[in-house]
């Protein structure tokens, strides 16, 4: 089996973790100038493999291996969060250059194709994995025209800015791939709990989002007495804390739920607000239970509603994602991989989190693997792994990707 | 009874709302050019009325009569909300102007000493009636030092920007005054509601505030189950929402709590939020009903504490008021003016709003004016009320004032 070169993997992404470092994280959105910058040298790193590199009008890069297929497509995305870890994204995209290499250099495999990608926007600066959605097809000119970031800018200038403005977009090569391989740090306290070293993604959960919009009156906050308030704070403490209360009762084992984003105005101590919105995120792998949510909020809005204080309106968010599943003759690769090299520490298990995986997997079957993430964060500048966990992660999918190709050419 | 000339009063309000004005509106917060050409045009009108001008090193603006006492103050404040009405604190500051002339008019009262004030930053840009405290001597440099406004601005910059580094503040005149009155929009409904046309305030409502901060660990919104999770948000809406249940069964009649300021970090939908503040205020004339709210309060503290989740500290906001109560003898001044000119169709009511009479009255004997707000909105653009009350409301306090004055100068 091919042999990967575990200082050359750790050079590369410590190099890649440079660009947009801040302390021990990486700020690199989505082009920006060092998202542009870190996707420029990912290409020719793809060039100096051998592969040929080219970065599309979305920001994609691949690097399409010089031979025919079938392919296996590898990769992740290197975009970051606002103010993001340093593995995110990043440990997938050169696992997949490093598959890559490790291929063309076994005589065995040398003749095998592995085209190499960084999908752009995965982390939803603009839109959650915009780049994958772009490369299958799922994105319509109308679906990107009125796109901004949450600073107002729109899609259309930050495409110029980066220099992608009348930059052909990439699209999947009809027949070329066996499938779509990512890898990715765990994201969750799993695999650490557990003493396990490699992660084989079952299935990508579904997203649902809501928006509720709360009308009340603004008024003094002295002046204006408790009965003649519309305030539309209160109404949103009380849906938000129902939810909280109500949800539990139809949750699956799984299931999670955030409302991490609220905002109240005009924000001011001394005023009763007229105004306020929150998000509501919540995810399971089971639509079941996505629906059972659905008809709880339902049932908070209706009540909420009937108080006679402020109103509330809820709406779809821009994104919601049914469940994807990963499949299953690929994720026996990655198993027969992992148990080769972790014999026992691994586990077959649900991705809470997103990934472009979810979405390439209505076009190609698809399979993750996951490694442990230190402690279980993510989105932080804390998050990181352990190099030994990295390297055998990159052994595995590196196996399994051999297996794979030995049995689509076999085909 | 000395006349007041109901032009020119309304043509003065008139102008002093065309500086700052926006829509309906105005924008003349403390310290801002807007305010200090107000301030700069209102001491060019105290001297046209005889008056000796001065603005003081903290922007208060005093017209004092060229006259012994026992002499009046009558005023209110000339800075407005960030976005303001036209009439809240500019009533009383331009009434404070006509009464001046109106008794300086009369041979009967020519010689009686009214001084005009406008207070510096009653709405809190950096410190809650700053100007009636500066005057009264009750801010100490101390208390001055660390002032910032909501941008970060700190107050001495804002001094040095307005021309006021190195001036003189102006201190209350020991033995020169028979008390100060304060006229004012009422800012509620309660005037307009029942169709009276004045009230006479008997006490202003304390008010306490708290600001909790919630500590929980921020972390992603799909991989970290539920169980695990230490969610600031989650613990915000629980207690923000418990004391919206359990404040009503401690409530005075006229009890209000507020929570308008609510903030999340990183305050992102797919993640959970490891930090949260949230602001609340509550007003009552009792200290009691203030006391039960601070039970409430540290009892649900505990409790949210006590579950596991994210944990909440609370620490009092800067501004804390006790209830302040009106001078009776000036009550019966303004009643009995009331009387006269609005038979049957005034209030003696509390103030649910601040006002500097609040922070005045613990140096002289205060009372207070309302006259009916439009719809009882405040602080907003919509901010009105009808001509024929502008001027009722000025020719009572005019009344009083020199009611007030003849007897002092009796005694």
């Amino acid at each position: 089996m091919p042999q990967i070169d575990a200082d050359r993997l750790l050079a590369d992404l410590r190099h890649l973790r440079s660009i947009g470092t801040q302390g021990t994280g990486v700020v690199r959105p989505a082009f920006s100038a060092e998202d542009m910058t870190a996707r420029r040298w990912l290409a020719e790193r793809y060039e100096e493999a051998g592969l040929e590199a080219n970065i599309d009008g979305v920001g994609n890069v691949l690097g399409r291996a010089r031979k025919d297929g079938p392919a296996l497509l590898i990769g992740s995305h290197s975009d970051t969060q606002p103010t993001g870890g340093w593995l995110d994204g990043a440990l997938g995209v050169i696992y997949g250059l490093e598959v890559a290499r490790a291929l063309a250099e076994d005589p065995a495999t040398a003749d095998y194709a592995v085209d190499a990608i960084s999908w752009q926007d995965e982390e939803s600066r603009f839109f959650g994995c915009l780049g994958s959605r772009s490369f299958c097809g799922l994105m319509t000119p109308d679906m990107e025209a009125g796109l901004t970031d949450k600073d107002g800018v729109a899609l259309a200038d930050a495409l110029k800015e980066a220099g992608l403005d009348g930059v052909d977009r990439m699209h999947i090569e009809a027949g070329r791939y066996a499938g779509f391989l990512e890898a990715h740090i765990e994201q969750g306290p799993t695999l650490e709990d557990e003493g396990l070293k490699i992660g084989v993604v079952t299935s990508i959960v579904g997203l649902r989002g809501t928006v509720f919009t709360f009308t009340g009156q603004q008024n003094h906050a002295g002046t204006t007495m408790m009965a003649r308030r519309k305030d539309a704070a209160t109404a949103l403490y009380a849906l938000a804390n129902a939810i909280n209360e109500e949800f539990p009762k139809v949750a699956g084992e799984r299931s999670v739920w955030t409302m991490g984003r609220a905002v109240i105005s005009p924000g001011a101590s001394s005023i009763v607000p007229g105004h306020a919105e929150l998000e509501l995120q919540y995810r399971d792998r089971s639509t079941d239970v996505l629906d059972a949510f659905d008809a709880v909020v339902a049932r908070l809005v209706d009540e909420i509603n009937g108080r006679g204080g402020a109103t509330v309106q809820m709406r779809q968010s821009r994104v919601q994602i049914a469940p994807a599943h990963m499949d299953e003759d690929l994720q026996g690769y990655l198993r027969q991989a992992a148990e080769t090299h972790a014999a026992g520490k691994w586990l077959a298990m649900p991705s809470g989190a997103l990934h472009d995986a979810g979405i390439v997997c209505e076009r190609l079957p698809c399979a993750m693997l996951f490694i442990p993430s230190i402690g279980g964060i993510s989105h932080d500048f804390a998050e990181d792994s352990h190099d030994e966990d990295i390297v055998l992660g990159c052994q595995v999918l590196t196996d399994a990707a051999a297996a794979i190709l030995a049995a689509a050419r076999n085909a």
